[in-house]
């Protein structure tokens, strides 16, 4: 399995954001105060925008040594040799993603309940997103809320690393770490807000605050 | 340059042909009427779906000996090892279609106007789809209309194979062809057609018969 810190995962919007250049300046100021994984998502793009700003985010990235996961598009992110990929439930399979990735990208999976974590294919992915743990704004189709004793349920029967996502903000992190998340994936904690720096530390303090 | 026989070329519509199931027997039905290419064009889709949708056109096609293309999404076309893509303007560019796909895979561009024809990657790609010919309710993003004596000078600009697209209905077929393109590409004179074989033959018989 590929290592992957998953401490403060960052998942861009590109409306919070203010669109793609937006994301990039974004995901660079996040990156350099305690971001460990950026995802750039954008449903409603087309792919040569997708490409344009992964390219970009790669650029800013890959000197401050965080990885760039490509939600969905599995072509984008051959094209730009991305990090990895994050699949939704209705995305392509991740033994369609593996193979087409080949073993050294990162495969993220997202899971909403305990019958979907029973039937990740452990073998072929890295990590897990386990959510909404939160009631969230920023995803149109998103699963109905599994609360924080449910997620406790979840991250006890899960084998492979795991953040929880769906609307944590900040205070509401470190409860997402002591139900047992290796870290959190937050969107508008982070895009839009008026100071990035101050809420991307504030995030990292939280999270390691309440580690074990 | 890989050949492919440009005739009749179906563009799938999932809610003309009432979902995947009736796309696939659309496409079965077109292929063995005279339809000589079909393409899967879902761009509401997520990708669970064109993948299972995919794989049910190849293994109908296949038999049939009529190449399956995909429209934008080249990590399905990987998947299926469908026959090709086809890319527009915004998707990704042929470049990084033909570096993900390989040298033997087909790429068709659309293309709207002089412009976008002059910058066609001749070398990357295998076919142009050039249009609307003729004013189109199937495709909301749909460039202005160009009309047949500019769609017969563009026809007459190109170096590569090219169907014309755009409207194209029984009795607007021949005209395209005369205009000079190799074939046709239409949605709504196949997709829902109450005689799906009877409306193939007939277009078929109407482009041959005007052929030079």
């Amino acid at each position: 399995m590929k290592h992957c810190d998953l401490s403060l995962y960052l998942v861009l919007d590109p409306v919070l954001c203010g669109g793609a250049e937006g994301m990039v300046d974004t995901a660079r100021i996040a990156a350099q105060h305690g971001v460990t994984v950026v995802q750039l998502r954008a449903p409603q793009w087309k792919k040569r925008q997708w490409l344009d700003t992964a390219q970009a985010l790669k650029a800013a990235l890959d000197p401050l040594g965080v990885p760039l996961i490509i939600n969905d598009q599995i072509d984008v992110a051959l094209a730009v040799d991305a990090a990895g990929v994050h699949l939704g439930q209705a995305d392509l399979p991740p033994a369609v993603a593996r193979r087409l990735l080949g073993p050294d990208k990162l495969i993220g999976l997202s899971t909403s309940n305990a019958v979907q974590l029973a039937q990740a294919p452990l073998d072929l992915i890295d990590y897990l997103g386990v959510g909404p743990v939160y009631p969230t704004g920023t995803k149109a189709d998103a699963s109905p809320v599994i609360g924080l004793p449910q997620f406790a349920s979840l991250m006890a029967a899960r084998t492979l690393p795991a953040v929880g996502i769906g609307g944590i903000q900040a205070g509401g992190a470190a409860a997402v770490i002591q139900a047992g998340a290796d870290g959190v994936a937050v969107v508008s904690a982070i895009c839009g807000q008026p100071d990035i720096a101050g809420a991307v530390r504030a995030l990292r303090q939280e999270i390691e605050g309440a580690r074990p």
